[in-house]
């Protein structure tokens, strides 16, 4: 028996009946995400409870398996590609609720739980939790915290980090760690939860998570508001920003996105605008109206073509629905767009977004921009045919550029999609080599054999 | 020359005159807390920039000298109380605060500025940064960070792991490490900034701070509800919480503490009354009444005896100098008091308050509470007479026990004033030796040798 044979053994020891899955065929799906990145785990383990995570870390760091944990693969970067085979630990069988603590104001799911699943099960008590990918009604609750995952609700409600009380996880020796607390509060100890979340499953296999619930505001209103070029939008949004109301959503979608969606689209959008805005505000219903009109006065200025307030549901949903269907509608115009998620801090938005109409010239790349305008957060894509190696090759010479760009502006890397993979390589433009170096530290203090998801998330030590 | 004369020297050597202080008498002030505890300092170091910072902490690494970096002193856990002798780092001449960024809503801050000074230059661009500690006037950001420090405020808008955006800071061997953004959203890296949040001065010493500010209220408006007992308070706290509109302040005064407190106060307190709820929302103007009537409608219920609006800036100023007036008042009454800062989930409180009766029936102690209903956060104070030591050892075996119910019903030890030394001895009764495994992990990750703040906030290996 080789040694892989006895290690499956072992795990399959631990596992309910069709629990690890061995066949390549059967293997193949879990070896990618959403960066379209491939690789081959060895197995799949699909533990049932928290016991049989740790049993499986346990295993997989005695035999000097890598592990990568995966929960529904929705991630953009790579983070969840097995590159070193081993085996994958997929969380899709942990999916206890338990019962809303609405008192509280928690709910304790595990990592399998879809964000939907925990919409629905808070929205019966008149809550909601925060983050909100676009993947929402799919993608996981542990993926959602292994990537700080946000959304459009970011700008006024936060991330994971804003939103969670505690976390269970197992490190890759078995060792199960409990933070945080149940209450609002909680000063004993490091604070390891949000040392976990975003860590793109490198330090431990989250296991349980206390998620902070929000009531669900009493009324909203969404404003569309036209621009004739981007930097007129981009304007729009500091001001926006500096006046009190925080709007629960402010969305930015650039003319080259309007175009390219609007055959897919059956909102009223205009042709040949420069750019959009989608501006909602919640709260009381007793205080909507000075709110939208807030924020509405502060959407005014020059260069504002049209502003409405959609005041149908439908055509609510059509905006909405637009917004959302840009990502997947970029994908089929460009298979291999080069999609980041960069971020500079609000009022630079505006260079930001002359500085990448200067690249996309220069190198003759179209860069189509939309996104979280309220949180400075672009989704900037590089749109390329794939068959076109010189084009490619422009393109990320651009990228190149665009980093620095952002990171001379202030900005950041990634506001919600990680480094993965994608960006292993880039991140020690923006983090200093002392900062990587404690970094490394703590990997070790968790990981001492790096054998959980090894080489995500940080660059490899020169 | 003694090793400690060429310490001495060298420390000289990197500072501006006169910031150095070896004179024991000049030590003295630096060698205590609001816990009351002193310890015997060798030497005070008093930077003036980042790089002596690196530089101080470099040489007493070198020399294997333990620091203890100290803001204002006014924590009450012993936190900054050289217990090992060694050097204070002061952060007392590191005051840069830089002009506010109105239109990214931050403001970069060295340590040693106090909470006011920043509340002045945010509040003359209509902002605000939340934490509020009692101490706010006096204390220092660095220790507010250091702490975790929170106040009222917080069950609305956080603590400081919820108001910073990023952080510059030193290990003790002199590395500079920087973590965090300069936007709202951030996902590069290990999460170090709330990592070193809260984590008392033992990982690292802060040396600046990106502080996220919130846009001031247009609004507010303040409750005066009193209640037969705390039992009543207790459920109406619950029910507030229960309900959408989050006020921006939920205080709690029990019976004892209002007798207390009643000689000093201007406030027009009931005698007899069994507790004291101070309820406050803010807002824009425009829904300001809509929140007043829904947190009203939530704090009316069985045990209700008289509910008011204080209308007069002088009502409303005499009601928070009553609160802010307890803790030394108590100080006062019973210079020896044991004070506490649990956390249950808010649903638990009344279940808290009954057993802390009990407790204090039980072992002959007289215990009063108060502090921040809304975040489940009491200040459970254990009043002793410092002369008897009968009593004192009474006292600890009843805190014992408070600390056991507290963790029965899903506390936390601690809400913002944190472990020190007074805590250190119980936090493995909140944290599990794995997750202290970790924590000591990480502990070495940045302080390999043990110099920064040795033996606070985490118990001693067994």
């Amino acid at each position: 028996m080789t040694d892989t044979d006895a290690l499956f053994r072992r795990l399959e020891g631990e596992l309910p009946a069709g629990a690890l899955l061995t066949d390549p065929d059967e293997c193949w799906v879990y070896g990618y995400d959403n960066s379209r990145r491939q690789g081959r785990p060895v197995a799949v383990a699909q533990p049932e409870d928290r016991d049989q995570v740790a049993a499986i870390l346990r295993h997989c760091h005695a035999a000097g398996v890598t592990v990568t944990p995966r929960g529904r693969g929705t991630g953009t970067t790579g983070a969840t590609v097995p590159d070193h085979g081993g085996v994958i630990l997929s969380t899709e069988r942990l999916r206890r609720l338990e019962p809303v603590a609405a008192d509280d104001r928690y709910v304790v799911a595990e990592p399998g739980v879809t964000n939907g699943a925990v919409q629905a099960a808070a929205g019966e008590h008149g809550f909601f939790w925060p983050p909100d990918p676009t993947s929402a009604a799919y993608c996981s609750i542990g993926g959602n915290l292994a990537y700080n995952s946000a959304g459009p609700r970011a700008v006024k409600y936060g991330t994971p980090r804003e939103n969670t009380l505690g976390l269970e996880a197992v490190t890759m020796d078995g060792r199960v760690l409990r933070s945080g607390v149940r209450t609002t509060k909680g000063v004993v100890g490091y604070d390891l939860t949000r040392l976990l979340i975003g860590s793109e499953g490198t330090l431990a296999v989250i296991t349980e998570a206390t998620l902070k619930l929000t009531p669900l505001p009493e009324a909203r209103a969404t404003l569309k508001a036209v621009y004739a070029d981007m930097a007129a939008a981009a304007r729009a949004v500091s001001r926006i920003m500096a006046q009190p109301v925080v709007p629960c959503a402010l969305e930015f979608i650039d003319g080259a996105a309007i175009e390219m969606v609007h055959s897919h689209s059956e909102a009223d959008l205009p042709e040949g605008a420069g750019a959009l805005l989608m501006i909602e505000v919640d709260g009381p219903a007793a205080c909507l109206e000075a709110s939208a009109t807030a924020v509405a006065n502060a959407a005014h200025g020059e260069g504002l073509l049209d502003l409405q307030r959609a005041t149908e549901a439908a055509d609510v949903a059509a905006l909405w629905a637009t917004r959302k269907a840009l990502s997947p509608a970029l994908r089929q115009v460009a298979p291999k767009k080069i999609n980041e998620d960069v971020v500079v801090p609000v009022s630079r938005i505006p260079e930001l977004i002359e500085g990448l109409q200067g690249l996309g010239r220069r190198h003759g790349i179209t860069i189509v921009n939309f996104g979280h305008a309220g949180n400075g957060n672009i989704h900037v894509n590089l749109l390329v045919n794939p068959d076109d190696a010189e084009e490619l090759d422009r393109a990320w010479r651009c990228l190149d550029e665009v980093f620095a760009l952002v990171l001379g502006l202030d900005g950041t890397l990634s506001g919600e999609h990680g480094v993965g993979l994608e960006k292993r390589d880039y991140v020690d433009r923006e983090i200093t080599p002392a900062t990587l170096d404690l970094m490394r530290g703590i990997k070790e203090a968790f990981d001492p054999r790096g054998l959980l998801n090894p080489g995500k998330g940080l660059p490899n030590a020169s």
